[in-house]
């Protein structure tokens, strides 16, 4: 399949990060810049995050939330008014201390979250239990300090959305987490092939701030899980801190319970290591931007460029397509548009012409088929139905071929040196456990599934009665 | 008509500036924060920008545009590379000096705008003639340090997109910078409804590192004018700076041709301050999140809830529709719509039902409509249509009315002191008798209109020869 096309990306077999990187780049998602730690998102990649941001805002306001905009500044004092939050993004945060020529009487911070933000405001607005639910979910661009940066997946700024709930009980505020959980994982699975793994934090990895946090994991290529999606039950920490209070249905004064989620341009990151493979990208028919990319043949042929024009125009109803009509080799671009992932090739010269026939190549599985005119919308519709089923199913099995069981701690330790991947393992609940898993192995709880299995009756590292079993991976 | 409703909300011609004020907050459109000079943009008002963002989108994307996502940082060494734009910027910046608990080796500022990220990645990605066009767009928050501030027309941090491109030849960046004032002047008259002159800024006050700025101007209802959108053509000043070289067609190296562009979250306010009235706002119909709210009359008795309910979902096909059916009076239903501008009420109550009809009251007009229910939908499309047009006449002759052209100087101070509004007067192109203008009048020249008249021959302010006809005013 023409292995000198793709001298320029290395191997992922080889140095799988530098794999990361030659895509990202060369696949055209992003380019550096010299602000240390940001990226710019180019066009190929913006439009990435343009089609997932369009299905979760659909799926965002059907859960009845609206959208709203916070300012992008905290000043220093707000942010210390829930004292969980501060501890865990003090160290994380970029401060700006001068406006034009003068020097700030108070810091302010770039947010790298706005829940003391949406704190203050919903004291504001909300009296009664008629103002709740309170459903806002916000668009924006957030900011923290981090020392190792790497496209997508860890970047001083990146794009999210967060969304911010005010509801009147415990139970309510419990029913929005998994909710909004679901619709993550829903999204993964379902849209970006992605299957994850559904589950709680344990309290060392929770959100700083919350009452529990979920979470949904997913699995890299190379073994390594990402956490992907986290929507967490604030319970009424914030509302204490912040003093958002109602009128409650039996007159009484009370305080509101909380949920904060949030989704991030991270995910395109996973997407990457989930489906790429060593001639680059490879992007399920539901989020990509082009799913359809027409390579005439013999293109100065007479009638071979309007045959594709029009061919472009008759399909653009149904799926989204492009051509490139350049003048560059089609070898060159069938190269290009397997690099970037494109679904189906659609290639066109004069003998399909005489024939009455196109020929179509699958990104996922290189297979050729050859699909006479009047079958191809039909043929489309199913072969990128199938392409997206089948990417699911791949990773699906990555999935669980790389979700191990153990039942005892030196199986942990001598598992993961083998294998990458997820270890499932039964945990007695104490962080102390946990913070000596991590130190010995490297492997942090990713979480605690909603489908609990009794692998033992104790803990693998103390050996106490277990309360959980937890999966454990290395992580991005 | 019931101004006791109404006894919220100062009326525009005791204090417009409180009018504004009140108009913003009570009609739910932002809040205030502890965050100084900036907004919250709550749901209704960030609808709004949403709907202009989506039309906005749409035009950009129509005109060959990509969009892309530059960082929010700017190191200090980057943004002084082109000596009158740092010029400009370098004293409304927001500086952040640390990250973490760490100062930094070298200070970053928050975009004020773009145009050195832009500079520095097509220095990485440009090399030939055949890489050009690059027309690229962003979506963003951008800060700047202004001192005193007013929702959504000056805060620190605002939305809107920016346009950069690069050209091979002048005349081609010229051609673009025309294109995208017209774009936005044919989004600001078709559809908010504000009716705008197009011209060119003068050097004074033209965009920091700009050959050129093209400009819409509109006018208030209190008479002051507002910028509501720009063009720059940035001639080769970035590309001398950034060094954005490329190989022409004959084979030489040269340097690029560049533009850029942006509307803001600014039009909003533009908007307010254009269609609004003494019962608060009036949005236009193609702007309006919903376009006709119905309000049920004697919701208790049987039938009307199911009736009402079955009206909107019917009517969701063709209109943006959305019914209130909280257990508030009628009275303060109607007032809550009219000060939210929704363009049409929809009235039905159990006469109504009996009579096979509901009562429609437009915004604009307050005018009352029966109509049967087979007529509906037909109905409702004419009246939209005919409320966007009504309002686009209205402030097109407001426009005109107060656009005055004066032969002297003195008539413009005495005008000036009279009327608020725009002036038209002749000017010798001189930065000192503008200068001159602004100092004794207030007034600044907003633009040179493309529409050029001979009013006079010579300069108003010193008698030399004129070259142009200025609007000027005072401004937002």
């Amino acid at each position: 399949m023409g292995k000198n096309f793709v001298k320029d990306i290395t191997s992922m077999d080889d140095d799988f990060a530098q794999w990361y990187t030659d895509v990202v780049t060369k696949a055209e998602l992003i380019d550096y810049s010299s602000v240390r730690g940001s990226m710019i998102i180019r066009p190929y990649g913006y439009s990435l995050w343009e089609n997932i941001k369009s299905e979760l805002d659909d799926r965002i306001k059907k859960t009845g939330h609206e959208n709203v905009y916070m300012p992008l500044f905290i000043p220093e004092s707000l942010l210390q008014k829930e004292k969980d939050h501060i501890k865990g993004f003090a160290p994380e945060v970029a401060w700006i201390t001068h406006g034009g020529e003068e020097e700030l009487e108070e810091r302010l911070c770039v947010r790298p979250t706005s829940e003391v933000l949406f704190g203050e405001h919903f004291k504001h607005i909300i009296h009664s239990y008629r103002d709740l639910p309170k459903l806002y979910n916000q668009w924006a661009n957030v900011v923290r300090w981090e020392k190792t940066t790497r496209p997508f997946l860890r970047t001083l700024e990146f794009l999210w959305q967060e969304g911010h709930t005010c509801h009147e009980t415990e139970v309510e505020a419990h029913e929005e987490t998994i909710k909004m959980i679901n619709v993550y994982a829903e999204l993964c699975e379902n849209t970006l092939a992605i299957p994850v793994v559904k589950g709680k934090k344990t309290d060392k990895e929770k959100f700083a701030g919350a009452k529990y946090t979920y979470t949904i994991e997913s699995l890299m290529h190379d073994g390594k899980a990402l956490q992907s999606g986290t929507s967490h039950h604030l319970g009424d920490g914030f509302a204490n801190a912040f003093g958002i209070q109602f009128t409650n249905r039996e007159g009484n004064l009370q305080y509101v319970q909380q949920t904060s989620w949030g989704f991030t341009t991270r995910i395109i990151g996973a997407m990457i290591m989930v489906h790429g493979d060593n001639r680059g990208l490879v992007i399920p028919p539901k989020a990509a931007p082009t799913q359809v990319m027409i390579v005439p043949i013999a293109q100065h042929k007479e009638g071979v460029l309007d045959f594709a024009y029009d061919l472009k125009e008759e399909l653009a109803g149904s799926v989204r397509v492009d051509i490139d009509a350049s003048d560059k080799k089609p070898g060159w671009k069938f190269n290009e548009y397997e690099m970037k992932g494109i679904p189906l090739r659609l290639e066109v010269g004069p003998k399909d012409i005489e024939k009455n026939q196109v020929v179509l190549v699958r990104r996922d599985t290189g297979e050729k088929i050859y699909v006479k005119l009047e079958n191809l919308s039909t043929e489309l519709e199913k072969l990128l139905d199938d392409i997206q089923t089948n990417l699911f199913n791949k990773a699906k099995d990555h999935l669980q071929e790389n979700s191990r069981e153990v039942l005892s701690y030196e199986q942990f330790k001598s598992d993961l040196e083998v294998h990458a991947g997820f270890i499932k393992a039964m945990w007695c609940g104490e962080r102390a456990c946990e913070d000596k898993i991590k130190e010995e192995t490297g492997a942090t709880s990713r979480c605690i599934p909603f489908e609990q299995q009794q692998l033992t009756t104790t803990c693998i590292y103390c050996s106490k009665p277990a309360k959980h079993m937890v999966y454990w991976a290395k992580a991005y």
